[in-house]
């Protein structure tokens, strides 16, 4: 996994993939499946919806840091594994085999086995609707890994893998920030 | 254009789709691509990033209404020039031959071309992070319409077409909300 320049880390969350959130309370990893993000801002920062709902939360306010793991198609059952079990009575990371790999500016860990991890950093909270803003610190992409395709969750249980690709980059010129 | 059940209405946003959102300011239709939405709620809550340099965002504050559209693939043209001008000098309704349709609820218009409707009463605003709640009101499908693969924004001038459809409803069944 190499670095990813900063200012391209919204174009891993903009096209609205099912994403894994890692969180380490101080004695053990956690995990979880989300697919309420959205980008705020491109420098980057994110919104996530979450809650108490989540074992994961309490981590998350404590520490105010996570990585958000990008997972491809192939990892499809333990994205729904992960997502249907909880951290208060289960090792995720042992059960789903995932290998946590340390970051350099948060102690949440990466997630080897996805295709994109963001350090993040927790800036604000918006208590009355359960919407914490990320901040990303530094991100990771694993061009080597040949599966790139990354999964959309619909809610009624099933998911859309990315299909086409379609350039538009000359029309969009005007509007595309820096650095993408 | 038939009614969608309130309670599947997240089910259009949740996949993470590049949308389109029309606003009625007293005297005319505008309509705005975005692609920083968030699921918030199943109730449905949604929530998008706007703020003053989009000129629909003074029809969003002003009225409080917007219809959030979904678009698909073979609209993808329409989404990025849309994106790509403002409603200050242009009628984007006229320009892309885009069809108003009333609400039900809203004076913000729904689009006949897109393969989906929600309309949106404003309900919060987090002036601190440019985020727009919004809670919906009534849903539309047409069920009728071929082409149904929803656009993805990368956010560097590239889209993504819905691809594979993967069903995991079994394994998800005790995490289902009531209505989908």
């Amino acid at each position: 996994m190499k670095t990813l320049q900063l200012s391209k880390a919204f174009t891993l969350l903009e096209p609205g993939p099912v994403v894994l959130v890692t969180t380490h309370d101080g004695k053990k990893n956690n995990v979880m499946t989300i697919s309420w993000t959205m980008v705020v801002d491109f420098t980057p920062v994110f919104a996530i919806t979450t809650g108490p709902w989540n074992h994961s939360f309490a981590a998350l306010r404590k520490t105010k840091q996570c990585v958000i793991a990008i997972p491809t198609v192939d990892l499809l059952d333990k994205v729904v594994g992960i997502g249907t079990c909880s951290g208060t009575d289960t090792d995720k990371f042992e059960k789903f085999a995932l290998t946590p790999v340390p970051g350099k500016h948060v102690k949440a860990p990466l997630i080897k086995q996805c295709l994109a991890n963001i350090e993040c950093k927790v800036i604000d909270f918006n208590r009355k609707h359960s919407i914490v803003i990320l901040e990303g610190v530094a991100a990771w992409f694993d061009a080597a890994r040949k599966e790139k395709r990354m999964l959309h969750a619909v809610g009624d249980g099933t998911f859309i893998a990315d299909g086409r690709k379609l350039d538009r980059r000359k029309m969009m010129r005007s509007k595309l920030p820096a650095g993408v």
